[in-house]
C-alpha cells in the first residue's frame, strides 16, 4: 500500500521530509567500466565502438554498418500504420509550433555613456541525440529530444540507438525522419556517447548529447560533460495530483497510474483536502490495475513509492508542493490558475480536471523531457535554450571607453590587475 | 616563447589541433578527500564546518562565528576610499541594468485546437555564491555573480568566502553589500560547498550553487549537483584578438597580457594578417611586461600557452575562431560587426579597436563570468537564466481534448503505455 500522510498527524512534519528523501534509484557502481570504454574509444575509435557494439548488442557489423542508411528508414516507414504515422506528424506539429515561440530574441542597444551593449543567440552546431534500445525505445521521447534542437538551428543532429539482437522500433526512425534528425547510428551504451563526445574515423564528434539512458550512458554523460554540453540526469518518472473532491476518482486514478506504469520506481502522489476521494482513488486504482496490462509495473510503482498526502484544505498544497517540487504537476480543481500562481516549483503543469499528463507526453507541444528529483526547484524542462548559446556583445567608442573607463582602471588596480587597467587607460590616451 | 603558427605552413592543420588540444591544467586528484568533507558535514552539520574551517583556515571560530555580520560589513565598508566604493556602484549599476533586460517574459495562448499552452519563468528560492579566498578573492566577482540573482529575484542570497588566518578584502563585503547578498559566511572549500547543498544547524540549505573556486571547491560542486542545481566548472582565462595590421601593437599587447595576468596558465591568443604586425606585438608586449607588476605570471602565461596565429587575410578568421570557441573574443578590425557576423562561437564578443576586454571585466555591462575550454561552442556566460526556471502550462477543455486526444492516445498505445492511453480516454467517453 502507499504512504498515507495527513498535515494535521502529529508526525506530519517527519514522515513528509521522509517522502522528500526516498531514495528511489541504486547507484550503479559502473563508472569504473565507464571510464574504459569512453578511453578505449578515444583510442582505438570505430574498432572499439564496432567491437563494444557486437559483443554487447549480439551483432556483427563493420564500421560502414553502424550508419542506418536512409533505404533502412524508408523500408521501416513503409511498414508502419498510415494513421499511426498521422498521430506522429501531428504531435511533430504541435511540439515544434510551440517550440518556435521559445526563440529568444537578440538584443543590441545604445545606452546613455555611448557604449553599445547587447548578445546575440546561436545554435550549437552539432548535437547528438542518444535513444535507448529496447523497451524504452519511445518515439516520441525522439520528437520531443529531436524537434527543439532543429528549431533552435543546429545544423547536424545525430541520432544513436543500440538495437540489441538487431531489433529496432520503427516508429523510432519514423520519429527521427519526421523530426529531421540528420544522422542515425545503430550503436549505445557508454561507446556511443564516447564516439559522440569525441568523434571517430566514421562518426565526426558533436558538440551537446541530450537523451535519455541507462546507468552506463548517464555515467558516460556526466564523463564527457565539458568536452560536450549534456542535458539533465534524467531520474525516475513523478507525477503529483492536487486534487479535490468533485473529481472523477476514476480519472485521477489512471493519472496516477499513467507514471506508474513507467517503472517500478516511478513515484505518483496525490495531495487532497477529502478523505473519502482519497479512499475511491485507491478503489479506482484497484479496479484499473485489474485489466492494465503494465499492472505489474504500475502496481509495484503505486506500492512502494505512491503517497496520498490529505490536507485540511488545499490552501495548504502550494507550500508542500514546493517541497516536492514534481516533474509533472496536475491541479484537477476549479480554479487551477490561481493555484498555480502560489506554486513556485514545478516542470509542468497541467491546469484543470481535463489536462490529464499523458496529453503532454504526446501532443499537447510543451516538451516531456522535464526535471525530476526535486531538481525543478533549479532547472526547466528540455527546450530550444539547450541548444542556442548566447554572446554577449560590447562595443565602446573612444568616448564612451573615456566615460565609464575610469571605474575599470581603478577596480583593476584594486584587485591588482594592472594590465587590465592599462589595456583601458592605453586607449584614453590617446584621446 | 609563444607558439607561432601560419596557415601557410603545410603542418598548419596539425599544429592548430595541438593548440586546440592544450591541456593547462592538471586534474588534482582531490575527490576522495572531497567526499569524505562533504560526508561529514552532512553527517555532523555545523560541528564538522566549523572544524574543518578552523583548520583550514587558521581560526577559532564556533558555529555562531561562522556568520559574517552587519556590523562587520559596516565597519569592513567604512574603511574604503570613498571613490573606489563610487567605481563599484557605477559597475553594479551598470550590470544591473544590462541583466534587467536578460529577463525573459511569460507566455500563454490558445491555439488553433482551443489548448491553451504557455510558459512561465519563476525564481530559484536560493542561491549560494562562492567567493574564493586569498589573491583570488574579487569584488568585481562578486557583482557579476550576485546582481543576476537578485535581477531573477531570488529571495534568499547566501555567500561563502574563506578568511584564511582571519583576512578578508573588505572590497568584497562591500560588492556583497551594494550586489544585495542577503547572508555571509566566513566558511570555504568543500566544506562550505557542503553546508550551502544540504544546510546545517545555522546555514539553511541553497537551490543553486555558482561561483569559481579551487580544485577542491569545483570537485565538491560537482558532487552537490543533483542535491542543488551549480554554474559551470570554470577553467583558466583565455581571449582570443583578431586584428589587422593597423591596430597600435602595443593597446593589443596590453590585451593579451590583461588575460595571461591572472593565471599562469591563462591562455591569450592573437589571429592576424600581418607578420610585421604581429612581431610588433610581440615587442611590445616585452616592453609592458618590463614595468607591469604581475610580469611574472603574465610572462609565464604567454611564454607557455601564448600562440600567434598568422592568416593569409582575415576571412581565414572566423572558421579558427570558431574551432578555439574563445570566452573572450576582441575584433579590432574596421568592421567588426560584419566580422562578427560570420564567427558563432564566443563567450563574449568585443568590437572595434577601442573595446579592450577588461572593460567587460569590471563596468561594461554583461556577464564576466563566461564559458572557457572551449565549451562557449554549446554555453553561455552567466546570467538571468541561471536563477530562474520555466513551468511549462498546458490546460485542455472537454473539446480541445477530444480534438487532439485521439493521436495521444494511439501513440501511447503503440509505446505499449495503456494507462497513459486510459487517462485520455477515460475523459473523453464522460463528454
Amino acid at each position: 500500500m502507499p504512504i498515507k500522510l495527513s498535515i494535521t498527524d502529529s508526525t506530519f512534519e517527519e514522515e513528509f521530509v521522509k517522502l522528500l528523501g526516498m531514495k528511489r534509484e541504486a547507484d550503479a557502481d559502473v563508472d569504473a567500466a565507464v571510464a574504459e570504454i569512453i578511453a578505449d574509444v578515444r583510442a582505438r575509435g570505430d574498432e572499439a565502438v564496432v567491437e563494444y557494439t557486437n559483443r554487447f548488442d549480439r551483432l556483427s557489423i563493420d564500421a560502414q554498418g553502424m550508419a542506418v542508411t536512409r533505404e533502412e528508414v524508408d523500408l521501416a516507414i513503409s511498414d508502419i500504420e498510415p494513421s499511426l504515422l498521422e498521430s506522429l506528424k501531428t504531435a511533430a506539429t504541435r511540439i515544434r509550433a510551440y517550440h518556435e515561440k521559445q526563440m529568444p530574441t537578440d538584443e543590441r542597444y545604445t545606452d546613455e555613456s555611448g557604449v553599445e551593449l547587447g548578445w546575440r543567440w546561436r545554435a550549437v552546431s552539432a548535437a547528438g541525440l542518444y535513444v535507448p534500445g529496447g523497451l524504452a525505445s519511445y518515439p516520441s521521447s525522439v520528437l520531443m529530444n529531436a524537434i527543439p534542437a532543429k528549431v533552435a538551428g543546429v545544423e547536424r543532429l545525430v541520432m544513436v540507438v543500440p538495437t540489441p539482437d538487431n531489433k529496432m522500433n520503427p516508429l523510432v526512425l519514423a520519429a527521427a525522419r519526421i523530426a529531421g534528425v540528420d544522422e542515425i547510428y545503430r550503436i549505445g551504451g557508454a561507446q556511443a556517447v564516447a564516439a559522440l563526445a569525441y568523434g571517430t574515423q566514421t562518426i565526426r564528434p558533436v558538440d551537446k548529447i541530450v537523451g535519455p539512458g541507462n546507468a552506463f550512458v548517464a555515467a558516460a554523460k556526466r564523463r564527457v560533460f565539458g568536452q560536450v554540453g549534456i542535458d539533465m540526469i534524467a531520474g525516475p518518472s513523478e507525477i503529483l495530483v492536487v486534487a479535490d473532491g468533485s473529481n472523477d476518482p476514476s480519472w485521477v486514478a489512471a493519472d496516477l497510474l499513467s507514471q506508474a506504469e513507467h517503472d517500478p520506481v516511478a513515484q505518483s502522489i496525490l495531495i487532497t483536502d477529502d478523505a473519502n476521494f482519497a479512499d475511491a482513488v485507491q478503489k479506482a486504482i484497484d479496479v484499473h490495475l485489474e485489466t492494465l496490462p503494465r499492472a505489474e509495473i504500475a502496481g509495484a510503482s503505486w506500492r512502494d513509492f505512491g503517497a496520498v498526502v490529505l490536507v485540511e484544505n488545499l490552501d495548504q498544497a502550494p507550500a508542500l508542493v514546493d517541497r516536492l517540487a514534481p516533474e509533472h504537476l496536475e491541479l484537477a480543481v476549479d480554479d487551477p490558475d490561481a493555484l498555480a500562481e502560489k506554486i513556485h516549483h514545478a516542470g509542468a503543469i497541467f491546469l484543470g480536471r481535463y489536462t490529464p499528463e499523458a496529453i503532454g507526453d504526446y501532443v499537447a507541444g510543451p516538451n516531456h523531457v522535464l526535471p525530476t528529483a526535486r531538481s525543478a526547484r533549479f532547472s526547466s524542462g528540455l527546450g530550444v535554450l539547450d541548444f542556442i548559446k548566447r554572446s554577449s556583445l560590447i562595443k565602446c567608442t573612444p568616448e564612451s571607453l573615456a566615460k565609464i573607463g575610469p571605474a575599470a582602471i581603478a577596480l583593476a588596480h584594486s584587485e591588482g590587475l594592472q594590465a587590465h587597467g592599462l589595456s583601458v587607460a592605453i586607449r584614453s590616451n590617446r584621446m
